[in-house]
């Protein structure tokens, strides 16, 4: 019997949000495979802001996916048929899977798969978020980038997402007063009862600046910056001086039309340190891995997903990074495990 | 005989460029010195792009300058009269001594004022350019905040100014590639004959981005960076991976109405380092204006300055700075050494 697969090629460049319009869903047998190659059941995609980033043609740290490409994306799968000397069936493995049922795989290029434990000590969703890329963003974001000392203050914005919420849960870990920001009352109490931050601010709020304001009251030391636009530059007014910025995101931008207008005026007024970074630079990632997987399991750091299923629903389902109806990290079911 | 002091106070805020309509020259009587205070002969004023800054109601590192108050601004000039237990007859100070003629000084804030030596090695407007703040803010800032390295290229942008000028000059000292950004054929051609650049892009002409590229074949490590906007923009966009951006300026958008319009993305999308500095910080300076002073007498580096006349024409003067029409340091001479 002929295994079939379907993959999201992009049909044309989403100048906002993103919908099927976009994507050519596509249905053709899988290719035989060829000495030194592995055939992937994806099972999960990480849906992230990056994707959307991806599908539009303006400079960035990739080449973004072309036309008639299959969409690029991070997931993990299982290896159900093998000619491969490095990858057998039944590994898990994590990488650039793609908005696709099955992937390819090559030992070629077996540095760009990491190879998970065959059995993970938590669930595979936590894979791709607090113990995976999201996790390790939030990780070296705060540990390399820019160092939060006990005692200063934190502000993390897109704080209920899948960095966001990680990033303020090791601010605490590292003794920091966190003050995280996010749209809407529930997901506030939600950063404050579930996961210990010490202050959220609702965005959304018409007194959103007054309320930071009160909730910085000795200013920002550090800004782990996910937003960009208006909410950053309210962060940004207030930092103290010689304040640091670790710049992880700008996800108000991505699905903008047009330039983004920011500010670089306060960052020489209150002598800012911004260092902009990609968690794909730190290679060897392991010790970051381990340190996550352990906070998770002793419970003092509480990874969260949304899970929703469906390969043919990516393109609807990245919205939901956008339009702020999701908490924790968002992840597309595309196979049973 | 009653001294009268001529003071050019603020009595409306310029949108973009600066008039006489945006000042009243007043004249009044000297004040009679209290104990502690000094009687100072303002000789240069500098002229600087925070002038500009400090005429606007916008967010800065120090209060703008009030309506109806006597503009602030740094200048030099020498002591005439004392009952001051700090400065004597004939001695030389620096600091904001306003644009006006004669400025009243405290031994309460001796701290805000420099002495200078009472026979400089140096003639008078140097020391409020290269072997001053001008030239202190290219050192610290290709010192201390982007260090450059040998074989490193540096770019420099309002390369024919006070401040670019003398980081162009350091860049080359420090064993740097430097490639230096001016507006017109004449100012390229002195940063490359005069100053010793190793290459001058004219940002005015219609291939400046191709020229840039073509200046700059191994990319950006360090872009001092005093202008912002489009030419900013130019430069980021050839940045190595993880390079350094010591922000110093954005003169670009002083002059200019309505909000600049920056982006931050290519901070993470080249893992860049950005930091904001303020040459004030820099409390001990010592060591700066002495290695600058040997730098300037042994010919390593080459002054230079505009000097042009008259304390009412500071408003016209100062726009010289945002019309490109002048070369170095800019300088008016107030009164007679």
């Amino acid at each position: 019997m002929t295994t079939l697969n379907r993959q999201l090629r992009l049909k044309a460049r989403p100048e906002q949000l993103v919908g099927p319009e976009h994507f050519d869903l596509v249905q053709s047998p899988v290719p035989e495979l060829a000495e030194g190659q592995a055939l992937v059941r994806v099972l999960y995609l990480s849906m992230d802001p990056t994707n959307r980033v991806w599908m539009s043609d303006v400079p960035q740290y990739m080449p973004p996916v072309a036309i008639g490409q299959t969409m690029r994306g991070l997931g993990l799968g299982r290896v159900v048929a093998s000619r491969s000397a490095h990858f057998a069936e039944g590994d898990l493995v994590q990488g650039l899977v793609g908005w696709q049922d099955y992937a390819v795989i090559d030992d070629k290029r077996a540095k760009d798969w990491v190879k998970l434990p065959p059995h993970p000590p938590v669930a595979l969703p936590t894979l791709l978020g607090a113990c995976g890329f999201s996790g390790l963003t939030a990780y070296y974001g705060l540990t390399d980038i820019a160092p939060v000392q006990a005692g200063e203050t934190l502000v993390v914005s897109a704080a209920a997402g899948s960095v966001g919420s990680i990033a303020g849960q090791i601010g605490k870990l590292r003794g920091a007063r966190v003050v995280g920001i996010a749209g809407g009352a529930d997901k506030c109490r939600h950063l404050v009862e579930d996961l210990g931050f010490d202050v959220a601010v609702d965005y959304k709020a018409e007194d959103f600046k007054k309320k930071l304001a009160e909730a910085t009251p000795d200013g920002v030391h550090v800004n782990f910056e996910n937003v960009g636009g208006a909410v950053m530059r309210a962060v940004m007014s207030r930092m103290v001086n010689d304040g640091r910025v670790a710049l992880c995101g700008l996800i108000a931008n991505y699905a903008a039309s047009g330039r983004p207008s920011d500010d670089y005026s306060v960052i020489i007024v209150k002598r800012l340190t911004v260092r902009g970074f990609l968690v794909f630079d730190y290679r060897d990632a392991e010790k970051g891995v381990r340190e996550l997987t352990q906070w998770v399991l002793q419970g003092r750091i509480k990874a969260g997903e949304t899970v929703t299923e469906g390969l043919e629903n990516a393109p609807k389902v990245l919205n939901r990074l956008f339009d702020g109806s999701t908490v924790g990290k968002l992840v597309l079911k595309v196979g049973d495990e």
